[in-house]
């Protein structure tokens, strides 16, 4: 007999090798991806069946051990830079949580590379590379996080000894949640503010030596310690920093923006091109995009997967029959679960067209031409937003909709989410990416409006001032994806311009933003939405250069294409006031597109676990009792049971702690 | 000079103490809840302050001690039953979880009370009140929840020995989820389905001991253990059982409702009222309201007054100034917390309404009048499917508002969620309850076109066949209540006229709710948001009953007013699109809403941290870093990490772990 996942699997025509095609880019980056996660799931170093069991100070260790393991792995198998930054996030995805030692290979080096001179360079890259140096990035304080002008950790010259001092006079002024800080750096690049002779010349940055490079012990004058506990980010040792009277040489500053003579004079290079570090920023939040969807897409899978497993009461329209229903079966669960495995392939898809547009981005910044930054920093704030903001609250979805079981640390799901909350603050709140983002629209349209251009992404820009003229469109139209698109594009354009022409009547566009922050995150997220539906759009029509390898599968283009529906309507539907208010939907035309959503959870729901097969996670990589491909959930939930120390120790607590007492005090007397 | 919050404090002319006699009913009340936490705060055994660096069992450990402490404080006070039962919620607030221990004082022996005859009661009820008997309820298994019919575990009666044989026929049989089961509890009553001669007679309640009374070994052919680690709920030993072949006295089986005779023969007592035991069901969802409004509270007061602390960015209305805003002044903040902090008030009012609901029906019940029982149904799963959604998904929003350090556990942001999650799905999954409330509405408009007649609390159902005649309202009228709670009706009669329309197309009801399940959710929220914003209209409108003794205060009634014109213009702006839909707000109507919304928070903003000060939390309440009265929030930041034991050791897990290995096999060589 078929299991119900087998059965699953058969009941759809859809080959899930072709949907992971399409969702990793390419047939031969998927076969990349999984010839490199081989190289971790056969060691026993990455054997993480008890991994929900251990203290934070045991994780980190086991992090530690792996963290290793992954460079000595890539090492052994000379991966160039490329495969071995893969293996990395791999590594990632099966602890679905960042490493401490990422902040190193990621933040560090990089920063290292963007701060520091040449020279400086030289001297420090090898080591890091070498991981002799192991460096944090300490830029947030405990008073100060989003306004970096606030920070207060001070950088004085001190002529006499040619050094810098770095000092923390206030305790806001502690370093605080650097990554990586607490236990692991041996190096930090310090934010402090950078006093000459008196004067306050704003922050820069400082290499500052943390640890002894031999016996780790923290350097004179650094007091070391972690922030405590917290929500996800188990394996990453968050620290704080108190620096007293620390002096450094004044070589140390990053020199490639400003540098500071022996005489104590400041001078800005005019020739560094700042538009580098802008980019990286932008570049940072890029990355976000595509693991945003990646994140929901596990999550889903779990649902998904345990969804279709799971049996709960009878169908009302078959009385006679005794086989409890699949809660997949369920309306109430298809309309839970479906439109986020929408969301999911519309992130995910979305994300490889961004990372394709990031790289044009990087070789362009590289080459000196700038044009495209500025449509490049309204896209990776934009959708920085959106998609952590979807992702997060669709992971809570998929947990509550595995009922109890999803409480549970084995499910995978509660640590899924806990790694997914940091980034909806983090790089960036989303509430002030979003103020940015109103900014950089309301840049783009003012300069729409003065020369008549607008960047090729935003082309749709040029319609800003056509107002909507439309006729309520039938049922089988709003299947259709211009309508749709062009709803979504009338919804933004309709939202800028009155937004735009609140501003206008302000003393000037920051004290607009701050008097009318209110409805940024909607227009941001109205913004956002719209350039995802168009991508998904194009993706399941023509045979975009995106795509184009898979999407020759009309099998898979037809499945896709509902879930592209599925994802508009069901975004149009959930912030439906909006498009009413903007004109460019009836309100006579919300019982037409609910029965669409209706029609599309019926058509979806065969192939859902082929969909969900798709995304291509290994069981090892889910790490999940319930998301397991064979089905077999409750197996893997009692045996899960079992790796919980508290089941293998015969702890008498509650006769000691609480029988005993109330006993001699309370039982042996009369009520 | 003034502290942040003290120069707060005196910026409002609100008297917070008001503020508390509203909000816990009244003056008297009050201050029994603060002389009974007395009680509990200078006992040593309830200093929290290590609490986050615990390990689960240790936790469990603690909270067994505490437990302990309240029955014996109880105990020595002389505490009559009702302020018992405060006690133990006082320490459940403390400890922001529920204890083991609380489901045998409320589910235990409530369900001993309940299920079983006067004569089983007088065997029993002694022993559990003197904790010699500690009891859980174990009612779900490892493959069934929601679906009652479809739980496994059998209880077979052997006419030889006059005894049933518990046991559980399979893996998915296994009870799975109960609280105190894994280390708690030494009885259980255990739900099982009843077999007689073959043949199965449903499911029926069993009494079981699970460990022997003295060594608190389990008993003989019971396998016992923890389900695992979770979200929340760290204090409670979830546990699993597997029975293998138990034998039980035949008068073990709860026999109020049916009987089983010496002979094996099943009698039914149809004198049983059937009723009471609806009832309870009804209660227990009933305490979830008024308690996710207190959670919801917790987190607004831990934000609101760390908001006000935190200084960042500068006010761009006013460029000289070099003093930073508080992070309050922001409007994206305001738009963040303070419409959570009248949701925050609007259901802890109405959860006061609600008490005084359960009462009366407790009452009536026990009389054996049951005529509001259908009202009081659909009252209690509706609102406790709105009031945990709303209060989890704010919960998160409040903690997302405190940017990093709303991710540490010191804040007490995180733990609150934790416990608040389980919420939504406990005692009934709100997709679940959503499709009853449905069914509910269904039941009683079917009564009222049949008979005309309407429970007195929806007396708004008689305008069902009325449809809205509104023209546009003006700015001033969108802060009437009157306009704003027939915009509620509306929506709601409209979506219930729609909704009965189209299941009345299907075979029956059941097969039509099954097959029209996906917006049952919106329909109940409709409800649900009717009956709060009516209630509070009512309360900051007329000297109701309910506040009677405290509204009498003009300062707090204008402010409180604000608040209620807040919650309903946020939640309409929320949902928007269903209010069109229903043709009562019109969309040229929506950018006047908006500028009510903006100057509310404007108006709001100087009394906030007052009106939190008014929820009454002491400090050991909150348990928070960032949410102290004094708003000492960076001391306290500080020094909580000095409580974690990582910051008190050592270790050195990145040298030996991470940089040796590394050292050893890639630092050595040339890269």
């Amino acid at each position: 007999m078929l299991s119900q996942l087998e059965a699953e699997r058969k009941g759809s025509p859809v080959s899930a090798r072709d949907l992971a095609y399409v969702l990793h880019k390419s047939k031969k980056s998927v076969e990349k991806l999984e010839q490199l996660e081989q190289l971790l799931v056969h060691d026993p170093v990455f054997n993480h069946e008890n991994m929900n069991y251990l203290t934070r100070g045991e994780q980190y260790k086991r992090a530690m051990q792996m963290s290793a393991r992954v460079e000595i792995i890539a090492y052994r198998n000379r991966l160039n830079e490329t495969d071995t930054e893969q293996l990395r996030c791999i590594f990632q995805g099966i602890t679905s949580c960042s490493a401490a030692t990422t902040l190193h290979t990621l933040m560090f080096i990089k920063n290292l590379g963007l701060l520091f001179t040449d020279e400086q360079q030289t001297q420090w890259m090898k080591m890091a590379k070498k991981w002799r140096m192991i460096g944090c990035y300490a830029q947030t304080e405990m008073g100060h996080g989003s306004n970096v002008r606030g920070l207060e950790t001070t950088a004085t010259y001190i002529p006499a000894t040619d050094e810098f001092e770095i000092h923390s006079p206030t305790l806001t002024s502690m370093k605080w949640w650097p990554g990586a800080l607490a236990r692991t750096a041996n190096f930090g690049v310090v934010y402090a503010r950078l006093l000459l002779g008196g004067k306050d010349y704003g922050v820069h940055n400082f290499m500052v030596q943390l640890r002894d490079l031999k016996t780790h012990e923290p350097m004179p004058g650094v007091m070391l310690g972690d922030v405590g506990p917290k929500i996800g980010f188990n394996n990453v040792d968050n620290g704080y920093c108190r620096f007293t009277c620390v002096r450094i040489s004044r070589q140390n500053m990053g020199m490639r923006f400003a540098t500071v003579t022996r005489e104590g004079r400041y001078k800005k290079n005019s020739g560094a091109p700042q538009e580098v570090l802008y980019f990286t920023m932008l570049q940072t939040r890029m990355v976000f995009i595509r693991s945003a969807g990646i994140n929901l897409a596990k999550a889903c899978t779990i649902a998904i997967r345990y969804s279709a497993v799971r049996q709960q009461g009878y169908d009302a329209n078959n009385p006679q029959s005794k086989e409890e229903l699949s809660v997949l079966d369920y309306q109430t669960q298809q309309y839970r679960l479906l439109p986020l495995l929408a969301a999911a392939y519309a992130i995910v898809l979305t994300g490889n067209r961004v990372d394709q547009f990031a790289a044009t981005l990087s070789e362009q910044t590289k080459r000196g031409d700038v044009h495209l930054l500025t449509a490049g920093h309204v896209m990776s704030c934009g959708l920085k937003v959106f998609t952590t903001d979807l992702a997060t609250a669709g992971i809570e979805t998929a947990r509550r909709a595995c009922g109890g079981h999803g409480y549970l640390l084995s499910s995978g799901l509660p640590i899924l989410l806990g790694d997914a909350l940091q980034t909806v603050t983090t790089e960036g709140d989303n509430l002030v990416l979003s103020v940015q983002t109103a900014r950089a629209l309301l840049k783009i349209l003012a300069s729409y409006k003065k020369n008549g251009a607008v960047p090729e992404s935003m082309a749709f820009l040029a319609n800003i001032d056509k107002l909507p003229n439309v006729n309520p469109r039938t049922k089988r139209q709003w299947i259709e994806p211009p309508c749709y698109v062009a709803a979504f594009e009338q919804r933004f354009l309709y939202q800028l311009r009155f937004y735009a022409k609140k501003i206008s009547t302000e003393a000037s566009v920051t004290a607009g933003l701050q008097n009318n922050s209110m409805d940024t995150l909607k227009l941001t997220n109205s913004y956002a939405s719209l350039v995802i539906v168009k991508t998904f759009a194009e993706a399941v029509q023509t045979s975009s250069t995106l795509t184009s390898e898979s999407i020759s599968s009309p099998a898979v283009l037809n499945v896709v294409r509902l879930l592209c529906h599925l994802f508009a309507l069901t975004q149009l539907e959930a912030t439906a006031g909006e498009f009413m208010e903007s004109g460019c939907v009836f309100t006579s035309e919300m019982p037409i597109i609910r029965a669409n959503i209706e029609e599309l959870l019926a058509l979806i729901r065969p192939h859902a676990v082929t969909l969900v097969d798709g995304f291509n996670f290994s069981d090892h990589m889910l790490n999940s009792t319930l998301g397991r491909y064979d089905g077999n959930v409750y197996e893997a939930l009692f045996e899960s049971t079992q790796h919980d120390p508290l089941n293998h120790s015969s702890d008498k607590v509650a006769l000691y702690e609480l029988l005993r007492p109330i006993r001699d005090e309370i039982s042996q007397s009369r009520l």
